[in-house]
């Protein structure tokens, strides 16, 4: 049933968030941020706003989410973000035939960045790898604790706001070594695209097989993101709330005992 | 109604005037947002915010107006932008004197541009077309995505900042190809303007007519964007919001027949 | 009793508001729109956030506030701009001895312009002061819709923040002419201080006495604006609110008519 | 503690390592003032908020937290930045390797100042010592107006975007001289980890010992701020508080008073 709408929802979010590549760097992290913030806002009533298969991996890992929606969460959100590049490709055909040699992967006028990330020059896989996991980290905390009831409250309907600023901060301050995929099927979608589209399998060789570290650097930041929540901020917040809760629930018995003993006197009375 | 043209001319303005050096790309799409966001807020109360002509179609499209209201909404809108034109052009009158050849439509010097949007060089009519359909129907979603009360809500009263950040997205993500007019009025009304202040009829004629296809290419993205919300978002959250209706029904009919089961058993009790 | 808090605040948020003349064109822009902001939050129990003179002006026409305020209004907030570019005197001062040629008021050395504005070398007195009669009764109509309790209603404690985007948003798109002062304190405080400091009687000689335009174009832009508003938006919302109030009115007579009968009837039953 | 850090620090590298060109001066003020605003929504609910041990300077001085925290907070705050620090030299280690000279704490491609602040050519010890000063006074007089519930309120769960918009004008207007570190941990923790990894002792020693200003200066700052706040808004509005507090209690006497005559009317009639 979600099928289609999830299918429809990250063609949406994920055609703006894959356009603005000929704008500049803060153009490209703006865009990027305030798309994800739309895409939450647009999809919100029917997935929960995952638009990002690392979110969806947290919230199954917290046991929020079913472990058997994952695949099919994972194979849609790709799916939109191919076609969403496909999208893309359609608005700007005129601009690509318009430079010399764009279908290039590598070069001074490679255009496959557009649609998925390539790492900088400098960058090691090793490096990459950590580069990854150290964003998606920071993303996951940061979600974890815009969505935790528990935490210092976000007003109603300004979550999407917030995850879209997150999303922009992570662009601006980390995105130098690799484009900031954090999110597996933003990244492998369109680069399937771009392989069929022309650019060739050049996209999956290039660099020893870079294209392998946004799929799964992203998840084992979430598994770092998650536990780094749980241990600072997490248990202490639920800790909070469960001891609220039993003192509550203590009131509540004394106050039946209370009761009982008035009814017991009650029935006294009318013995 | 003329108030968006005017911050967002003035933005574009600064931009050529200036030489490139003062506006910057991004300066434009935060001056075309937030003079959106500002637009809506001013005449909320009046207009409904109708400050796009699509924007109008969509709504008698989902019959929320009527069809009547959509020539006269039309006819006033583009009169606003060209007297938002009108007042950018005083503005400025110095500056586009300052500047050899400015009053010419095509070339380096070219300053038709401000006002109106010209495709890019690269762009062919079929392509300019395809991306005014897309840009007007992303916006579409959006916006129905904001104002529909059965989705993710928005806290009252930042209903414009939302769409102020839609334009601002959109203008980053797709503004390279033509200037992403998505709005009839918004670049109908300032090229009569700039036909009758001095550029004479080449702003009609230049591109083998350009000036049609931001006139009809939004309303046919109008209707792209109707369906695929509708599609998507719409018919499942208005089945949701249904079975909710019919079920509180329910629940009242069963709570009114048990109130008469009750008024019986009162009366026959009173037999 | 307002005095000493309305010279702190005019100094703390034109302290702000003065600084940011190295960054670039947008950072000017963001600096002044979210200072604004920043000075409104500050300020908005003490003095309703007057920090400009023709916001006051506005708010004495409309006789919201009384006229006797004005000219103390006006004083205090030019005294706060002075002490809030000597400030900013300060804290540059090692940066200002670094120029060579830095106490000029004209020339590509100039830094006069860090304090007040001046126009660009293409703007004659005509046109300069329509730019500031256009801008400050765009800033006017923004902030009357914004404070006007019968339009859209924006959530309480947001008003700031809108204010701050409207600042930005002017400065964006009108900023390329003379620096957008619209607020005649703003421009007029920092000009007497930097006659003082050392750049001599030029700063109000230069270009045929330019100083008068950003103190007086404004409030003539105030009143384009107020009536501007109150032709566009005010009487309708005033009219629609007074309507709204009067079939109240009718009902609650219709109710108490009904109630009389009722009371009637009852007295009729006792009879 | 140290997430801001982290951001920050990130924006910082990208400005350094990318020669200038892809993080402009923008995206650093942008990746500090947000980094801040979700530093304060992660760990909101338990340190509330503070990231700064000026802010907890503040709080100390005006008695709303003990004296006894704050040492373990600055310590805690400066571990924090220091593994923030780590972060960032951990992500950007290739890119660090790959500038020739890159471990210089002086030059034209030095890259201390990604970590730790360090004073503009033109800067003396004195005008840096008063530029934080005042830099960290403008913070505190802000965010005292922000938690101020007193003063014009804001929005629930929007106070840590609003001190992350005061941190972003502080940066955009007063980051000219030092990079505004405003924050004595945020500027020593990562000057020790350079210290230990690879820069030397020369962050110490370099212009002077000017890293002695940024740790001791924001306190001054915070007094000067703390006064300015007392002054010129905080004791105004605990007045009008302590007044309508009084008038409240008096209506409350009478009431009890005149509650009591009732009392005894009915005991009189009871009589």
């Amino acid at each position: 049933m979600g099928r289609q709408k999830m299918f429809g929802c990250g063609a949406v979010a994920q055609l703006v968030l894959s356009g603005g590549s000929h704008g500049m760097f803060l153009t490209v992290n703006f865009a990027f941020g305030f798309a994800a913030m739309l895409g939450i806002l647009v999809c919100g009533q029917i997935s929960g706003g995952h638009l990002n298969p690392a979110v969806t991996f947290a919230m199954c890992l917290l046991g929020r989410e079913p472990w058997r929606k994952f695949p099919m969460y994972f194979l849609f959100q790709t799916i939109g973000a191919y076609f969403g590049a496909a999208i893309i490709f359609g608005m700007y055909y005129d601009a690509l035939w318009d430079i010399p040699g764009s279908f290039n992967v590598t070069g001074p006028r490679a255009t496959a960045g557009i649609f998925a990330t390539y790492p900088g020059k400098h960058l090691t896989l090793v490096n990459g790898f950590f580069d990854q996991i150290i964003g998606t980290a920071a993303l996951i905390v940061c979600i974890l604790a815009i969505v935790d009831p528990h935490n210092n409250p976000i007003p109603q309907g300004l979550e999407a706001f917030t995850v879209g600023f997150v999303v922009l901060v992570i662009g601006l301050s980390m995105g130098f070594n690799s484009g900031y995929a954090v999110n597996p099927a933003r990244d492998l979608g369109p680069r399937i695209f771009t392989a069929m589209a022309g650019w060739g399998s050049e996209v999956f060789t290039v660099r020893n097989g870079w294209f392998l570290v946004p799929v799964f650097a992203p998840f084992i930041g979430t598994i770092v993101g998650v536990i780094i929540y749980q241990v600072m901020v997490g248990f202490h917040t639920e800790g909070e709330y469960r001891d609220q809760k039993r003192s509550t629930e203590e009131n509540v018995r004394l106050t039946n005992v209370d009761s009982n003993d008035k009814t017991n006197n009650t029935s006294k009375e009318h013995l």
